[in-house]
């Protein structure tokens, strides 16, 4: 048994039509409303955005990537200044994963497609050195330092970051690996998960609360039995993690079968997806936080999310935009969208100028909130099919 | 005779030991002081920083290139958007170039060291493709498509993108040429000043001005001749421009032999100087403002001004900032500055993340406004030598 003091999560509405719910996520760092949106501060920075515009932003909780902040500037660093909050200068809820995603997908963490189903056969990662019941061994991008990464040293990485919620170090098998190989896999990060909470229970001091992961692949029966094992732990919350499939159908199967023997009462994370129609699917299936690149990644290649347009996106440097003096959104409540017009915004990309990431990222940032806040509205209320219409144009 | 109705130059203070004056420069978008700063915004962009972060800097006002602009994305597109303030959403004052600089040096606009007398002998520029009376000729380092430029081309773009001071078109002479090119690059860029003044005013409509440039290069009688010229024509400010010589002494010689016979109760701009000690020098001889795209530039390279630094500046990259706690200055008045560790900004540096950029650009900006108000404040006590101390670390 672990307890966590100051961590809290209710359930405060159910939608009559499906599993969709509304809830409050209590850390030491505040209290946020869920659905919620958890936005990637990969490197200790969302990119473009300072803390201060992602308030303006409305942001409520952010994560950061225990693999590459250990990498550089390294976990006792960030110790040393006093944690990955005061660090970076995020006051509110904070999240950092286990490291294993970046170790085990690529070298960067920026390649993740075959991770996400969308390529290759097994673990195409050069980086990567050693897999054992103990752990993995890999080659850092930076240095080509070979690092040796172990459930208890991911739980001491992430105690010394400080985020307040925390991942298991779990292998994130890959698409295209046959069942057994799963079930193998599975059944370690299941062992590691455990050896995560014992090395987690050592130095607990409240501050801060794990998350199992459900593993298993795109087998029903061993999402079955991964739900089940992270519902009988002491984790304070679960996240969905691994390979969901090559499909968007096959992935909403995958969360649609797992769902049932997840952890009834606890918060549940669901990994790197995020598009607005990712959204709107999985928190009808019970998902309370999401997480993606997306939102600042788009913003990079002049991709802006908009209410209402179909497909979700619109792209800035197309040419409809050179000479159209309209800002991007009056409605968001946001200075720099109600602002810059988007024949400013087309030129800035043309030059090259990164004032463009900045209002896009916090656009985006900015949207995806807005999307949240209206989807939580609309929960209680049985109105998620008429804001999805709304969002998606349709 | 020009009128120019909107806009106003008052002397307001002068030093009792040196050239130093205080003045109040009305444009149509608002009256600053001066000594100023007038930061480049190069593709109508201070680099990373928004209108909003600048004003939040304290920034009066900036300028941005026609060379850039006419090129990308064209005058007639920002005049179509409603002019340039309206475009870039800068509501202050704004200055343009004639363009001039840039067809000159070189291609990119960004390796002018031929120009400042750094390098390089004659017109080092592969895109220059001619110069005769009647103007010059490049190519676009966009497209490669042939532009022809002429001192009533320069104005009529200039008049397009609409900002509140500009600049005549002239040949910028590069270092190393002799007296005799000189002296006749010089005579071309007066006739050319007067059919810019002449073109300019078939249009005047009372909400621009324009500054005549000072050429001669290193030759103190060429500076004069060029300097009577200006001061005897109706321009509304004078500009020191072209080369200035191969060292600092042999610069402010220049300029200490150019002042007397500028126009005495003119505003007197510096094109391209500015460093903090370039201020503290050029400032006693008159001058009232500078312009540089140092404070941006530096930045992206993770160097900051810094009140009281030896050598001005101080660079995040450096090792022994790796965990430093402290923020850049608590006492700019600037948020960010305040705020963020020096260890985070050389994390970032060193994770080549965006907001380095943003966040330093923003200090660097917002260091050269206190400096430039502190000059303000000192000139009518005669306090210069002693400011001037604090701020050098001497």
């Amino acid at each position: 048994m672990i307890d966590y003091p100051g961590f809290d999560f209710e359930i405060t509405a159910r939608d009559a039509k499906s599993g969709a719910r509304t809830g409050r996520l209590t850390t030491p760092h505040g209290t946020i409303e869920t659905p919620n949106y958890i936005f990637c501060g990969t490197k200790a920075t969302v990119k473009n955005l300072s803390p201060a515009q992602l308030h303006e932003a409305r942001t409520d909780i952010i994560l950061s990537n225990t693999y590459h902040l250990m990498l550089q500037p390294g976990a006792d660093l960030v110790e040393k200044m006093g944690g990955l909050h005061k660090f970076m200068n995020w006051d509110g809820p904070l999240l950092t994963d286990s490291g294993g995603f970046q170790v085990f997908s690529l070298g960067e963490g920026t390649m993740a497609n075959e991770i996400k189903g969308r390529s290759g056969k097994g673990h195409d990662n050069r980086n990567l050195l050693e897999i054992t019941e103990q752990g993995c061994v890999f080659r850092s991008y930076l240095d080509g330092r070979t690092i040796n990464l172990t459930p208890e040293g991911a739980m001491d990485i992430q105690r010394k970051l400080g985020a307040d919620l925390l991942m298991q170090f779990d292998e994130c098998t890959p698409y295209h690996v046959d069942k057994d190989y799963t079930a193998r896999s599975m059944e370690m990060s299941m062992r590691w998960g455990d050896r995560c909470l014992a090395h987690f229970a050592k130095t607990h001091d409240g501050r801060q609360a794990v998350y199992g992961i459900v593993q298993g692949g795109v087998y029903k029966d061993l999402r079955r039995y991964s739900a089940d094992y992270t519902a009988d732990r002491p984790f304070f919350g679960t996240a969905i993690g691994g390979c969901l499939g090559g499909t968007e159908e096959e992935m909403a199967d995958v969360v649609q079968g797992s769902v049932p023997f997840i952890h009834p009462t606890r918060p549940v994370h669901f990994l790197g997806i995020g598009r607005i129609r990712d959204v709107f699917r999985f928190v009808r299936m019970g998902i309370d936080t999401f997480d993606c690149v997306i939102p600042t990644r788009l913003a990079r290649h002049g991709t802006v999310f908009m209410r209402g347009a179909k497909g979700e996106t619109i792209n800035l440097k197309n040419a409809q935009y050179r000479d159209d003096p309209s800002p991007l959104d009056e409605t968001l409540g946001l200075a720099s969208s109600a602002t810059f017009s988007k024949a400013y915004i087309h030129h800035l990309l043309k030059a090259n100028e990164n004032l463009a990431s900045q209002i896009l990222a916090q656009h985006n940032v900015a949207t995806i909130n807005r999307l949240m806040r209206e989807v939580r509205e609309a929960i209680p209320k049985g109105g998620l099919d008429a804001l999805e219409k709304v969002w998606l144009g349709l």
